[in-house]
């Protein structure tokens, strides 16, 4: 079904029309000086070249790449974020370089193509928020066939991980439920109407709150309890959409701890700017949202709580079915399938579990 | 403009499809009394009659409407909470009297007009969700002519208040304009843009956040630092939408507290169940969202705060000019004016201020 312009604005796009959102973003350091070196240490990317910015929100992305020499850069920007990345590009005196664009990208038209592509598109888990449909959308309609795509590559990533959030939640799940009791005897008591019969959907709703709905989380990295896996490799100048609708991949992963607890899995993902095969990056950049002791990110990691935890040991080995699609309900929600099978390192054969769950 | 209907869900009544949200409603003790008493102390307006529930919810005004002795109730609601009202109508074996439609009330057609007109649709200070809209239109199309609303009348107030929410707002918002100015001094230093042009929309931005928009609160009644004036009279049998579309009055109230601060209005409703002239209520019923320190509700009273406060001392008079309109974006959402006028007990007048709220 065709997306409704309209409501994809209430669900979406209005949060990016406040500053304080931008500001979130604009001092996320980690996200900042990767894009910042990516150009800076790439001006020869840049030096006299035409660049489009995909959701230019503060038009930062477009200053940096007019700074680094480019002759014309393209800011587009949907919401009307767009009219203060006007103001902030003449402030920085570039107006005569970056021209900003109200609207999708999807609708606008450009006087040329473009050299370059530069966009952070990433939502949580890479994925989330679909952004980067409207990316590929950009490229097959505007880059020229030797253009470079910034960031080039990206990719997603699992391990599982120990964490007190799997009996917080389920404690908070239980609290629910006894306070759901209470409600239908108190109901019962003073109104007459009995509502035993709303405690299976309660529950069911109160679950898929607690329990399915992945977490953010800034993990510390002694919280990964095995090898993380590599889930998706995304090649930016090539992926399409139907590439992304559906993730699936099986993968593997040996617990490296000692014996202690299988709580859940999280997610993150990286992206690189390596430009491409004619021309390279001459520094190539990483930017990672991996769980790390010191540099922590707006994304996070998105995490998935097993109820209950499960005990593993060092070298038990993981065999993890992973998938992932979109919610039907909203586009740029998702949907995450994840099945497990866990050989012990007796070579003893765990049930297999699966679990669903949803990224809001 | 048309509503979209689909924005007007995703805004709106994407909420009330939560089972948590319904709960939250009836375990208002307030609420859930009053429209027990109102239909349990007139069952001889219900006796062998038809009732039409507009916004049904969970179904329990319905079910007690059938309870009460209804020969046949339509219990209409818009989202997919009709199916969780399905359920417990047959739980409670009510399914030949009450018959759930899921459906906005705009569309659907009856068999038959009602003799009564039962629901629950205030919002915050009454009519935010203008969700009264839905009744009138309802009203118009399907009650008969000697039919009976439920409630039957509401009202709107306003008084001055002392709170110490005014100067945490502000601090707040001093915090976050401080926290900006490190922020424009960061980006400068490490990525070479000055953010500065930002300055004053970004402070809009959070004054807006932080200082005009409405809060709720839960008041108590030593709080109330002034006479209550009543702003607006519903009788809900015969008001247009015309008539709340634009609520206006200019009301006095006298300060009543020795030596204190003016620190801004709250503002509250009451509505009232007493049947219609020809067959008023056997017991009239009132359920008010008044600051109290016994009965609270989940309504609470809608808080609009002044910065900075003023002093103000006992007899001194208000005049409040007072205006609510709905907002352009959305028109479940409201936009107020507050004009200020004081004269105090010694005769001297202050200078006339006013302040723009949204209710959000
Ligand atoms: N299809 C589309 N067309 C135009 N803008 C879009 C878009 N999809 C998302 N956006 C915008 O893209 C931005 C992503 S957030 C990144 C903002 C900025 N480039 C920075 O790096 O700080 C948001 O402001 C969002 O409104
Ligand atoms: N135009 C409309 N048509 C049908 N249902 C509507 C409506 N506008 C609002 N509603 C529904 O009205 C309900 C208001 S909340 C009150 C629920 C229930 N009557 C109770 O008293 O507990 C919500 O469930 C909302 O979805």
């Amino acid at each position: 079904a065709p997306v409704d312009k309209g409501v994809d604005y209430a669900n979406y796009f209005c949060t990016y029309a406040f500053l304080y959102h931008q500001k979130e973003m604009l001092s996320d350091r980690v996200r900042m000086d990767a894009y910042f070196n990516a150009v800076f240490e790439n001006k020869h990317h840049f030096q006299g070249k035409t660049v489009l910015d995909v959701g230019t929100g503060s038009g930062i992305l477009a200053i940096w790449s007019a700074q680094a020499g480019a002759r014309k850069v393209y800011a587009v920007e949907a919401t009307k974020m767009a009219e203060h990345a006007q103001e902030l590009v003449k402030a920085n005196k570039l107006q005569d370089v970056v021209e900003v664009i109200q609207g999708s990208v999807e609708d606008i038209v450009l006087p040329e193509k473009v050299d370059i592509i530069i966009s952070e598109w990433m939502g949580y888990f890479l994925l989330r928020e679909s952004m980067f449909d409207s990316v590929i959308c950009a490229r097959d309609r505007w880059l020229k066939p030797d253009g470079i795509m910034y960031p080039s590559h990206a990719r997603m990533w699992l391990a599982p991980i120990r964490t007190k959030l799997a009996d917080q939640k389920m404690n908070d799940f239980d609290g629910a439920l006894d306070d759901w009791y209470n409600f239908v005897d108190e109901i019962k008591a003073h109104y007459g109407v009995d509502m035993n019969v709303l405690t299976k959907p309660y529950s069911d709703e109160q679950k898929r709150y607690y329990l399915q709905t992945s977490l953010w989380c800034n993990l510390n990295p002694n919280q990964v309890i095995g090898r993380p896996a590599i889930l998706k490799e995304i090649d930016c100048l090539t992926a399409t959409v139907q590439d992304i609708l559906n993730v699936q991949a099986t993968v593997s992963s040996s617990i490296t701890s000692e014996s202690t607890k299988f709580c859940g899995y999280a997610g993150w993902f990286d992206v690189h700017f390596r430009g491409n095969t004619e021309n390279p990056a001459q520094k190539e950049i990483e930017l990672t949202t991996e769980p790390s002791e010191e540099y922590c990110t707006h994304w996070g990691q998105t995490t998935f709580l097993l109820n209950p935890p499960l005990s593993v040991g060092a070298e038990d080995d993981l065999i993890i079915h992973f998938s992932m699609v979109r919610s039907k309900e909203n586009h740029r929600l998702m949907e995450v399938d994840l099945g497990c099978e866990i050989r012990q390192s007796s070579g003893n054969l765990l049930q297999p579990f699966t679990n669903k769950f949803h990224i809001e």
